[in-house]
């Protein structure tokens, strides 16, 4: 394929020790070559080799930056495409000047994920992996990022394309009973299509049974702590993030004003609703007003609801368990360093069998516990040691999805005694659906839709 | 000199395409080799080239990374040590585990600006280039990041040097006098002494009168826009902010709730103070309170006074004129496309000769004739076109001011026809004082605090 040359600012936004503008393309060489003074002009240069130089503004050849240059000639590179990157000193606006002088050059804006869609359209890379390197990229946790990393490796294209190359030999054996109906019984052929649909079918339950840990591995839970004032809600807050390691990350898209921050607690990645919120006045309730907290609930996979174990039970505390009545919730019973007056029956009762944590955040006690109920309710034991082959796309659920209900449609025509080739139509449709997962036969609003999730310069 | 290896993470913290682990030292090589998986061993490739493969943990060899390993070796890098940069997917995660394999297998987690540190102290760059490479990162403009690259390349550095020469020159000469007295009439010393001292001075002035806008360029100026509820102090900033290339960057060592953002007014960088409380309310004065406004004026270069045209004047109006009396202000008189009530007279008496706009920030006028007047405040006509070595660095200052105090003593010494040494005495230190600005004897605790201002990786 034949495409122009794109460039991009491939690191984070903000000051850092280096920035990188890269360009990809045919042209990417001689457009470097126009702002770049070195020793040697980078036409001339082998592949994978750096360079020491300076870019200069091609009309007043002013020095812009000083930089380290890498060549990476087509088709060995993460686009297949010759690549050049300039690796710049890492202030905002020298970086935005290089790419400046790039683009005046004749180099096109990169969208955001055009460098990995061209790894797709180039062939080196299938579309699953690609939707892999995203997840890598957005990864809150090491269990989250291992899962990204082997779907980036190919782990799932390849059980994709195993089971696909099984229906399509079902759907050959069907073919060959078409074509010479003298040549077998039709019931021995739709038996063998019965059991083979059958294996099929089983591979899929067991990607699908994976899907609902792979999400919460792949987005977070999203957990809001909520409590009356004073009860030690932003103490929790600090202590988990303290006692983990916490990411703050910028939503994209948004302004600055939408942080998120996650905490990985275990493995299980915890996105915290409204953090600032609570951290700035120690008291969700009253600032975000009753209707906000409603939301909040609602917005909410997990809740921790802080009471004051030194106090007793107020209305407040009861409005609030009859807020999250059914809701996937853990009670921390705070300050149990100070002397118990909270009624410990009706909290039980109120709890409705969720677990009761008894912690005093002031001296450290309890997270451990609250840590381990947590970790508890969204992974089974013992599933550290497990293969991390997780379904967690959501375009990958639904496909899968689609294949399974294609191919019971299948068996259920097959039941039927239906003609064979109206069986054959249900399983080439199951094996359509698995394609898309991995971009076969993928249109181009899907192809778009996917790449414009990346960041800019991936 | 011999250092231990060090590593950082290189790139600013975020999700982006490309994340950078930075190696540093004699081990480089091979404690990456014991992460590395590729088709060579790093230790045996050539200068300058970068390799495709994998990083692995060393124990599980579990995939961690899909990495493009650079690899370079001393002397011909930043640090003048061997370098070794791994090239990651871009996660937050990912690139934090990567480096944690590196530091694992014994490289010391790099403090902030040690990299530049070691460019330093190896020799390949002088302190005045060094603290130039903070600037450059941290450059909010254009010019700001031209006088930035200019101290880089050595201009500063060169200038000092030649002023160092022509006073060791001086003090030679006045040495040849002491040891020969009978060489030389002593006056004839002194009058050249005082000579070249006086063409020294005149050069350091030269300097230092570019020290206000060189500081102004490199740390913006502080700007506070204040006026009464619904005057339009939120359209003003959204206007200025959306006619040039708004700046958002994290304070360094601060929470996340301290942003600062900057714009770009025709090359001079306003800091927009308290930004996210205008936004947010549209009301400053009444958000923060009446103390609070007298802290921000108290901090600010800038007031940015917004006037509503089509009210009178009010007593909070008549109070704000008071409370910015003295003060650097442009009086923005804004919604004139309603009819005129406000008394331009008592305007212009209030203004006291600062300039005073008229716009209609709904209408979007006015907005080129304040980004005129700020301009005009903080930089004389047609600074463009004149060479950019300002001096912008609080230290540089600093230690100008004191090389310029030891040459007046030297003169008035001379003038008042003290012993020739007792002069030469005050020319050393005002040599010394100069040698500061580019490291020479600098003493560890100055360079230490000096790096310590890097961002980590650098």
């Amino acid at each position: 394929m034949e495409f122009d040359t794109i460039a991009a600012i491939s690191t984070p936004s903000g000051e850092g020790a280096i920035a990188i503008v890269r360009l990809s393309g045919d042209q990417a060489l001689t457009i470097a070559d126009q702002i770049y003074k070195g020793k040697s002009r980078l036409v001339d240069v082998a592949s994978h080799t750096i360079h020491y130089g300076h870019i200069v503004h091609p009309d007043s050849e002013e020095v812009i930056e000083e930089v380290m240059v890498s060549v990476l000639r087509a088709p060995r590179t993460f686009t297949r495409e010759d690549i050049v990157e300039i690796n710049c000193h890492g202030g905002l606006v020298s970086v935005n000047r290089v790419l400046d002088v790039v683009l005046s050059e004749g180099a096109r804006l990169a969208e955001p994920g055009e460098f990995t869609k061209r790894a797709f359209l180039n062939g080196r890379i299938d579309l699953s992996q690609a939707e892999g390197v995203i997840d890598l990229i957005r990864a809150k946790t090491d269990r989250a990022m291992n899962v990204a990393m082997k779907q980036v490796e190919g782990r799932l294209s390849n059980k994709i394309r195993r089971l696909r190359q099984q229906l399509i030999e079902t759907v050959a054996s069907v073919e060959v009973n078409i074509d010479y109906p003298e040549y077998d019984a039709e019931d021995v052929t739709l038996e063998l299509l019965k059991r083979e649909a059958r294996a099929v079918r089983e591979e899929i339950e067991g990607l699908l049974a994976t899907a609902k840990q792979g999400k919460i591995l792949r987005e977070g839970i999203s957990t809001a702590i909520i409590g009356r004032p004073n009860v030690g809600k932003s103490s929790l807050m600090n202590s988990l993030v303290h006692e983990n390691k916490a990411i703050v990350t910028d939503v994209p898209g948004t302004t600055r004003d939408v942080l998120e921050e996650y905490v990985n607690v275990r493995g299980v990645p915890l996105r915290l609703i409204d953090t600032a919120g609570i951290r700035e006045t120690e008291d969700i309730v009253e600032k975000i007003g009753v209707e906000r907290s409603r939301q909040v609930l609602k917005e909410a996979d997990l809740i921790l609801l802080v009471i004051n174990s030194a106090e007793e039970l107020t209305e407040e505390d009861e409005a609030l368990f009859e807020a999250i009545r059914d809701l996937n919730a853990v009670i921390v019973m705070n300050k149990t360093d100070l002397e118990k007056k909270v009624d410990e029956t009706r909290l039980r009762e109120l709890a409705e069998g969720r677990p009761l944590i008894q912690a005093s955040l002031l001296k450290d006690e309890g997270i451990e516990e609250l840590e381990q109920a947590i970790a508890r309710l969204f992974f089974e034991e013992g599933v550290e040691t497990q293969d991390l082959s997780y379904v967690s796309n959501a375009r990958h659920i639904s496909l899968l999805n689609q294949a399974k209900k294609s191919i019971d449609d299948a068996l259920e025509a097959a039941e039927l005694s239906m003609p064979v080739d109206m069986v054959q139509i249900d399983i080439t449709r199951a094996w359509e659906q698995l394609g898309e997962i991995i971009g076969d036969n993928a249109h181009d609003g899907l192809i778009d839709q996917l790449f414009s999730q990346f960041c800019l310069g991936k």
